[in-house]
């Protein structure tokens, strides 16, 4: 498999790009027009640390490189524009699996109005796709950093929370299942191995007044804690009030863990967390919702710094790490 | 070594960014406000494909992969803007390297006026490094592509071709360099080793009315192939007239190579080949020499397809393949 015949054809697939893209795959570099701000992130998946090829289809590694980055332009409320996919392929791979990669990406990339319009393919030790994506917005002053966070201001959750990392539970102990059910499980799993990038929430966060925001790929410890840092404010989370996915709360009892710990200390939801003014919530939570999602307050931002986990029973939570190979 | 206190380092390491740049390394994504058109690449390089880590160091890895990506900026003649890398580190990589690699990427960055603004980090089995880079032109118009050849106009091409070739040929066989002697050979070596971007030589081709445009990065002959599909000509090439680097006619004929094959074959020169109307020839050469180069009509396009290499004689020269490992 030559990289030119392969290109080729990953060129012929393409649908016709929106109108802001003048050149698209095929040239040195593409050109577009932006017209605005953009939000533009690099974000990289490698077999044996984000999924195992030989337990996902092409079309799931693709599909979850593409969602990682997208995620990241959610987490600043811009609109998807273009994508620029680099694969590592190992020798020996088939061309069809390479094209059912590029399927998955593409399907969500229809899906998001994405529209993909680089690449580069060479040959790597182990299969990996890294995604550059550009967004898009009227003004960099519409873009939501994770730095302007103040203190009083709520913090709030999209969705539900601990579903990417109670999956990645059952996929290595697969006698959990038993506490939850095949169909459960299923669902569990599956957020982890296919991600949505909550691109309408975060336009609608980002619309709505949110000072900071985030996507939860770390988990949310560390993602509060990042909000943090570049904030220059304390966080403070009461668990009680974190929205937890069907079934994480048994998955979790039946590997030995505190329920909240799968959605506190790890795991790839991809939700958003943001920041927002008390008064801003109601008409976030309206907007959240009629981009298809939920909207919780988990928690407050404070003059303090770092990120506390209140339990219902007054302790903190203390996070433990667990292997977060997919 | 983990990867946000990484990515932290990094960041303090990084100069004030520019205007354009709104926010920088260290959010969920960049901010920039382009104000015109942009032209964006993706580029990787691979330990065991495109360098030999035992023998680069960290710097070189850096560079050269920031400068591969940067060489597709130069051959749209875009202006170079921002760029984002992703790490692949293998375990027991020590942080030292990691800043070391992105130090050299850093210099190029600094030399050429680019922003890092963007990076990801992650586990992989072999060193890698992608580089995504966005460049910008007051108009997309401005920008040159691979597809506007016309038949009758003039092909020429930047600097003097083959060092890359012939350095790559005196690692894999260090005997060869007993025909060149070792300044010589030190100097194709660093032709591989350390690419230079044509940035400047680019934007003038592209204000001197160049039609077509590309780097050699795959050789001559294959590259030259690129523009003739592209912009549906065909593409002749007088090999006698091809600028050959001081040592690659020696290190050829003692591998037992047609003189011009380094040059024609493979080789990462990346030095520009472009297309042009007679009538610019004059003043674009006078552009390309102000900005520290030199160009050298090789050929003409014409009415058919594909691309012919004469040599001297009157024989075609007919490409042999060898590793492009280095």
């Amino acid at each position: 498999m030559g990289e030119f015949e392969l290109l080729e054809k990953i060129r012929r697939r393409l649908p016709r790009p929106a109108s802001r893209v003048r050149v698209g795959m095929g040239d040195d570099a593409a050109v577009t027009v932006p017209g605005g701000a953009t939000a533009t992130s690099i974000d990289a998946v490698v077999d044996g640390v984000h999924f195992r090829r030989e337990l996902w289809a092409p079309e799931e590694v693709g599909r979850k490189a593409l969602a990682a980055a997208l995620s990241d332009l959610a987490a600043m409320g811009a609109a998807p524009g273009e994508a620029y996919l680099a694969l590592g392929v190992p020798t020996g791979t088939s061309e069809e699996e390479c094209l059912e990669l590029l399927d998955g990406a593409l399907d969500l990339a229809a899906e998001t109005g994405t529209d993909l319009v680089g690449g580069d393919v060479t040959r790597a030790p182990a299969l990996s796709v890294t995604a550059a994506v550009v967004g898009h917005a009227t003004h960099a002053e519409d873009l939501v950093t994770r730095a302007g966070a103040r203190p009083g201001e709520l913090l709030a959750v999209t969705g539900r929370l601990g579903g990417a990392a109670a999956g990645l539970l059952l996929q290595q102990q697969p006698e959990l299942k038993r506490a939850v059910g095949a169909e459960t499980a299923g669902r569990l799993r599956s957020r982890q191995r296919d991600p949505t990038p909550r691109l309408a929430a975060g336009a609608a966060l980002a619309g709505a007044g949110a000072t900071a925001m985030i996507d939860l790929s770390d988990g949310l410890g560390a993602d509060a804690g990042h909000v943090a840092t570049a904030s220059g404010v304390g966080l403070r989370i009461e668990a009680g009030a974190v929205p937890l996915a069907e079934g994480v709360a048994e998955v979790a009892a039946a590997a030995g863990l505190d329920p909240l710990e799968p959605a506190a200390c790890t795991g790839e939801d991809y939700e958003l967390l943001a920041t927002l003014p008390e008064e801003a919530l109601e008409a976030a939570t309206a907007a959240v919702e009629a981009a298809g999602s939920t909207l919780t307050p988990i928690g407050a931002a404070s003059d303090g710094e770092g990120v506390e986990i209140r339990l219902p029973g007054g302790e903190r939570l203390t996070p433990r790490g667990f292997d977060q190979l997919g």
